[in-house]
């Protein structure tokens, strides 16, 4: 009998990394969850990895023939298949291609989760079909990868799609980044809570939020607030909806892609959300564009999406080469 | 004796068209200039424009082989071929491919003018050899060529690459297309207009510009009082490039260039423009892109981009095939 061909899909995270065989159809065939022990070198990481993952594997060696190994990565560099000097990890820089090939001599890609997510979207969920789109990744921060001609779009450094990193308000708030007024400083889980913060100190609303301190508070609490009518609340996802609508317009402006694809926890605040940033994005969309800009919402289960990008990245190399 | 190969540059101007024979290496053949009379439909104009070209053509027929035609035309569609309602036409909605193929049965291509100035530069000009640049058109408004991967981006409407049209300051200047606050506001030869006026309304400092009405004064203008150290006139190009650099970082985000290309009178200021442009660059640039990114000037003459470029589209389609 044929084997099938699978992917090797690898998301490593600040706290965890997970990594499972995944089809051409998306249909994940095995799963693991080890910790990412952010503090030790990237070795270390792998070691760990191929030892879970080895027995696994020769397990279904006569059902499955692996054809590659996609990596999504913090500051992964697809160019060179580095990963450069990570903040949340301590591995200075490192290339990851050369390190796993240790393991098994197979075509290997690495990029950043952003971008994986994208080519996830692309090759089995929203954004199937589609040459031109932006997916965006609602989560501690803005996230964004952007398909264009049907390839991702990386640039010449290897660095293109830092969308949250656009400003959107000159002089506004500090990002992590050390600049002001970006994207995410907005459009995000912490952006949401700074609005609510700002908007407790601007007006007297009441408002339940104001029994919750900072460190406690989560966008899943501003999110129940508003449900119930919580007019702060409220307020905030209308503030987050128009922001990121008038950053929509403008990379409509630059990129004209076919659709906004959505992920992560914000996303799924449903009209609380797309209601605000659908008005603002046609509001400030040049008339050539009006009303042929979708937005979507992500086709991949939150807890395989990681998994299903690191894939789909090997996946659409395979297909290019 | 070989014929050499040459494409036909065609460039529709709200004035005049003018059009010529290129080779590969940008040397200018043939070139001619005819009124475009906008009022009449577009079937005129080609028309008239072959009347002068053939028999131009027939002379050189024996030396020259025509291998396709590049047209340049405001709100051109790569796609479609068509030219869409140009604000300043009076032609509707026309099939420009078809239109030239009644008279030459050769490869045509269109674009509008920014689209076709990139491609000039990445042929004959400062961005030979790049696989991704952003090309500026400084004039009466501010037009855009992104170049990705080596190639156009056109988007999913064919009508990506409009950075004129981001905002730039929520709420700023009223823009011809009616929005708010976009770029081309600051940023074009009538932006820099406007912050003068700002400028001497905001503040009491002596001007020789005060004594300009609004009509007549040019940037041309704006530019010999900066020469002979008129403050307002220094301010205005100062203001204008910290617009230009902030927004630029911005394109940096979304794209990752490794230069942009400025081409039209304010970019010949030198470095009155220049200098703010670059600081403001580089102080809004995520760390990762800080020194990395050139500004350079464009590589074409002025006379001659216009007919370079639209025949660049068509060298570049060619080549493609």
């Amino acid at each position: 009998m044929a084997k099938t061909k699978v992917t090797l899909g690898i998301d490593i995270g600040g706290t965890n990394t997970v990594f499972g065989l995944v089809d051409e159809n998306g249909n994940i065939k095995t799963k693991e969850s080890i910790p990412t022990h952010s503090m030790n070198p990237a070795e270390d990481l792998f070691q760990r990895l191929f030892e879970v993952f080895s027995p696994v594997y020769n397990e279904h060696a006569e059902k499955y023939q692996i054809m590659g190994i996609g990596v999504g990565a913090p500051n992964a560099n697809y160019y060179s298949g580095s990963v450069e000097n990570p903040p949340n990890l301590n591995w200075g820089t490192v290339n990851l291609i050369s390190l796993i090939q240790k393991y098994y001599d197979l075509p290997v890609a690495v990029t950043n989760d952003a971008n994986a997510a994208a080519l996830g979207e692309l090759k089995f969920g929203a954004a199937r079909g589609m040459k031109n789109f932006v997916q965006i990744t609602l989560g501690t921060g803005l996230g964004s990868g952007i398909v264009v001609n049907g390839d991702l779009l990386y640039g010449h450094s290897g660095f293109a799609g830092e969308m949250g990193h656009t400003t959107i308000i000159a002089e506004g708030r500090k990002c992590g980044c050390g600049k002001r007024g970006c994207l995410e400083t907005y459009v995000s889980a912490p952006g949401i809570k700074r609005t609510v913060f700002e908007l407790m100190a601007e007006t007297t609303e009441a408002s339940t939020l104001r029994d919750i301190n900072y460190n406690d508070l989560t966008s899943k609490k501003i999110y129940d607030a508003a449900k119930i009518g919580d007019r702060i609340a409220n307020n905030a996802f209308k503030f987050t909806g128009k922001i990121l609508g008038q950053a929509m317009a403008d990379a409509v402006a630059y990129l004209s892609p076919e659709a906004f694809v959505l992920f992560g926890g914000l996303a799924l605040s449903g009209d609380l959300i797309l209601e605000p940033t659908k008005k603002h994005l046609e509001n400030n969309l040049l008339n050539i564009f009006k009303g042929k800009v979708k937005i979507l919402l992500s086709g991949l289960p939150e807890g395989d999406a990681a998994i299903l990008g690191a894939s789909a990245l090997i996946w659409h190399e395979l297909k290019n080469k």
